[in-house]
């Protein structure tokens, strides 16, 4: 690391310096368990025999999920794309009907609802919280595609809960169901309850990426007996309790492996989330006093897996744009990125069959140009955030000769 | 095992006697590698730390796949549903389209293509080969559902070609696409062509009770540049060669792990087909002199995986119908298994939707009365094999005495 070389502009490796790591630092960073632990919980699939079809793994991974969130059901399914699908498909919506859904979002949850036969309207978001309100939602039940909205997808983005409570009673006053993707929420509380407790239904990630994880892989959880079984017969014959009507089948189960990595992951998931808070407020500390950067905080009070390290770059006050900052970073190997680029309302195939929300959500479009995502995980040290935190700092410092050095 | 104890119908296990079999012959059985190659290989993962997102051992697969298959593509995906469902979403077929495909299938064909928002049109098969013909798919073509066909999508069911020249000539005829379910046929040759180089594309299955198995997983083997990059793209932004637009895209990612079990699979792969062969001609032989036994052969001269070991019974030569030699079968504990139960027309929510169906088929329905697989796989011994043989010769035998104990 050459932090402490970076005297002038000049030094910055996206002006022909050193960069400040010699290999690259990823914005986001699988946590792994040692080769020990894995051979130990694996063997014993060899010995059955059984991979696939909702093994002993898969089963005691629910079982250890469900006390995790303190839920009644916790369906394990292949990946959250998939998970999200199969809940939007037994969810009793029909297709062709329409579903409230964040534009600031990842892809999968607007795919989701495609794959299902479900059209999106897309909602803006909040400034501060970045996530759904009953106040960005309620105005489309009286747009013009208010006719066929049957549903609320709420997206917990960064792990932070979405609007849930006034979201609820919007949802009951117009006689729709709610829902959510709760993809980076795992473990996380809102109002002291886990995530998976709220809506119909709750739909988590365990991506390699992702705070708890199973390689790939996710679940739906939720407290509805009825809802579960349709997950379960939807997902595959397999660990289902009794058979429910359900419109079609699909191939969403979970193997052993998947089950055997995210035993190990939730072994480890206190210490993990306990590290990445570390590291999150490492960040913040380090860049506190630097105008122009709000960090996205936990709420005070709740439990929180700090799997994003994400924060907001005001031009104006930091002095350069967010995507200057992070071809900044990235050029000293350290993975800066935005996010979403663009929003789903501006993405193929929606901007062209719903031309009439490319121009509708302007706090998506801003954050869209604002929100960057730092390094953490496995690999990243204090050393690592000391050094980017200078790093950071020298940028805003040097702010006005790196724009004209950039434009130039 | 007590075959010679069967010396009258009250010794069978359905009838009070004691079974054959101790512990029950699955009638799929995974092939599965020794703990050591498994952990020569997957080490490298931990090392690496780098489990989804088309990683070096996927890559590999994949090019161990091109070369099985003899095509210019063979793109992996989570499993075969998900594999059928994205070659359906980028053939250019737009929802609410047509598509021919038989109703004697695995669940999994006609539901790939609900999941694309595609409309089955169910075809009856052939009654000696179980497959779609040109003579049975032809006459839909000119039947009340005709004007939004578009596609044509055959099975290679049991791992033997559909009537694929004839299907061609159809389809180039009516100006459709033809694409297949080859999730049976890894492996398999037509005329000496391996599967994969037939239609747009053809999707495998590696499911953990496939010749070939990654645990869970599927590919998409096709000689279409454009074709196969859009899949890629669908599949996920991960292991694309360039950006080509596509409707939506999904997670049907292939991890690390799936590939490690496919590449070790596919050193066993040759003597696996070998073992299957012998398994299935030891059956077929041990009961060649079973009047109303009819086993489904491989065509002569092609290569074959002989992955399922499907008989037809003729219950008027036979002596007792499928189902009931099922039963005895099952109570020795020999897993004997119909196929399918019923036909995908007579299941839901086909049955309901598309009642035009129902009563249609009249090949399709006499197959799901007569069907049925017997034991294969690395568990099944040469002795389990002449037990069973030896079993079913019993049953013919006291065909009469054992259809009355049966009824009362």
């Amino acid at each position: 690391m050459n932090a402490k070389s970076k005297c002038k502009p000049a030094d910055l490796a996206i002006l022909g310096g050193e960069a400040l790591f010699a290999q690259k630092l990823p914005a986001g960073q699988v946590n792994i368990p040692e080769w020990e632990r894995f051979e130990k919980i694996s063997t014993g699939i060899f010995e059955r025999k059984y991979y696939s079809n909702h093994g002993p793994l898969a089963q005691e991974f629910e079982e250890r999920l469900i006390a995790l969130f303190g839920t009644k059901h916790a369906c394990t399914v292949t990946n959250a794309t998939i998970g999200l699908a199969l809940a939007s498909k037994i969810s009793g919506l029909k297709p062709g009907d329409r579903v409230i859904v964040p534009a600031f979002t990842f892809a999968a949850t607007v795919q989701a609802l495609t794959w299902a036969g479900l059209i999106p309207v897309f909602c803006d978001v909040d400034p501060l919280t970045h996530t759904m309100t009953a106040q960005t939602a309620a105005p489309l039940l009286n747009g013009p595609d208010s006719r066929e909205i049957r549903a609320i997808l709420g997206v917990h983005l960064w792990g932070n809960a979405c609007d849930i409570e006034s979201l609820d009673a919007l949802a009951r006053e117009h006689g729709l169901l709610l829902f959510f993707d709760a993809a980076h929420a795992v473990g996380c509380t809102h109002k002291g309850i886990s995530f998976g407790n709220f809506g119909a239904c709750e739909v988590f990630s365990f991506h390699a990426a992702h705070a708890l994880n199973s390689t790939e892989g996710g679940c739906v959880a939720t407290n509805d007996d009825e809802l579960a079984e349709r997950v379960r017969n939807i997902r595959s014959s397999y660990g289902r309790h009794a058979t429910v009507p359900i419109p079609v089948n699909a191939n969403g189960r979970f193997s052993e492996m998947q089950a055997a990595f995210g035993l190990l992951s939730l072994e480890d998931f206190p210490e993990n989330c306990a590290r990445n808070a570390r590291r999150f407020h490492a960040y913040a500390d380090g860049l506190k006093a630097v105008p122009g950067l709000r960090f996205l905080q936990a709420s005070p009070g709740e439990r929180h897996n700090h799997q994003y390290v994400i924060l907001e770059v005001d031009e104006k006050d930091f002095g350069l744009c967010r995507d200057d900052l992070a071809r900044i970073l990235n050029a000293e190997n350290v993975s800066a990125r935005g996010h979403f680029m663009p929003g789903m309302h501006r993405c193929p195939p929606y901007r062209d069959r719903f031309p009439q929300y490319v121009h509708a959500l302007p706090v998506t479009d801003r954050l869209c140009e604002r929100v960057m995502q730092l390094p953490s995980g496995q690999i990243v040290t204090d050393e690592h955030i000391a050094g980017i935190c200078a790093l950071v700092r020298f940028v805003h410092e040097h702010a006005e000769e790196l724009s004209k050095a950039l434009q130039a």
